[in-house]
């Protein structure tokens, strides 16, 4: 199987923090275009995702959404999980998660995507045709990641991880928002001092060097 | 325990759809205001989400994300299984699932909330301030659900099912999307025989009524 990531772009990340957690080893490549923010066309048409990261099974067998990606090695290899062992706890990881993907990653990827001359025509990562940029997006992708932010900060008051005592998928993607955030100007502010606490150790795993 | 929903709202049925077919009943009530498209004030103060679907548990515990609440369901119930049986099968429904959520229900939510009188400042759900409303959203929104369409199709043209042979929760998020984006004006082409066939199919079930 292959792991096909791009760069320093979050949303491979993800999987990768995830499989440095789990003890796994997967053959990556990096489907970018060197010295272009364009991934490589016969990447793009290799099937009908077009995004990163793409697992291929050794059949062919396509799977994308870092997600599921995760879900597929979480199933084979269960220790440590990382996605919840009761109910209670894979639903709350799960939802966590999922504010994570679409309140802080997607917010994200609006101020950045909408703002930088190398996007233009690719507001949206994935699509078929052309997207044209929103400017009005810039600003609102800022204004809901501080909203973000703030959530997060008030959960980790009283909880060291997102989910709860344990590490979880939910907290890779938030540390993977958070990065990039940074990264791209749009960096948590440190008087949130319950993220700043919670970033700080889930910054000191191994696994955050992925 | 209780599910709060509202209305016709696409995400509170995606779970009322799952209770069904698992055979399961659950106590709910509608969050919204009568005769008003808001949700009522004290239920958006009762958490931090402040979105539906919502399910509370008898100890207060707030689980949030319909998809997360599915998976609680899910793990307490696990016949019939909706989220998958071996990694393979789970992290291709997951990966549909997704797909059908941030391709297609936040591509009719973009359409629908941006250009709608009555949500003026509130162009995303769940957050807790205004957000203003973009116009550039509403043509963009609709030429994603397009997009993600014709990827149905393709998909369905060999697949009984989105994620397969079997039905499962990705066909429950695409169906709602679909219903949902024919209600406020952004319906399928009918061109697409595949998607159209799958949609007969699933509406068939019992469980299209919730």
């Amino acid at each position: 199987m292959k792991l096909y990531v791009w760069g320093v772009a979050p949303n491979p990340r993800r999987v990768l923090i995830f499989l440095a957690e789990k003890g796994l080893k997967v053959e990556t490549e990096d489907a970018g275009t060197p010295n272009e923010p364009t991934l490589k066309a016969e990447f793009l048409q290799s099937g009908p995702h077009r995004r990163v990261p793409l697992l291929v099974l050794d059949d062919g067998t396509q799977i994308c959404e870092a997600m599921a990606i995760c879900r597929y090695f979480e199933t084979l290899h269960p220790e440590p999980p990382l996605m919840g062992r009761d109910a209670l706890e894979k639903a709350t990881i799960e939802m966590w998660e999922r504010i994570a993907e679409n309140d802080g990653m997607q917010a994200v990827a609006e101020f950045f995507r909408n703002g930088r001359k190398a996007f233009t025509g690719r507001s949206l990562s994935g699509m078929p045709g052309t997207l044209e940029q929103i400017p009005g997006l810039i600003e609102r992708g800022k204004q809901r990641l501080g909203w973000f932010y703030e959530k997060l900060d008030r959960q980790l008051a009283d909880h060291e991880f997102l989910a709860g005592k344990r590490y979880s998928v939910a907290d890779i993607t938030a540390l993977c928002v958070f990065d990039f955030a940074k990264r791209v100007g749009a960096e948590a502010p440190a008087t949130l001092s319950h993220l700043a606490r919670w970033h700080a150790a889930v910054s000191a795993r191994p696994s955050s060097k992925a």
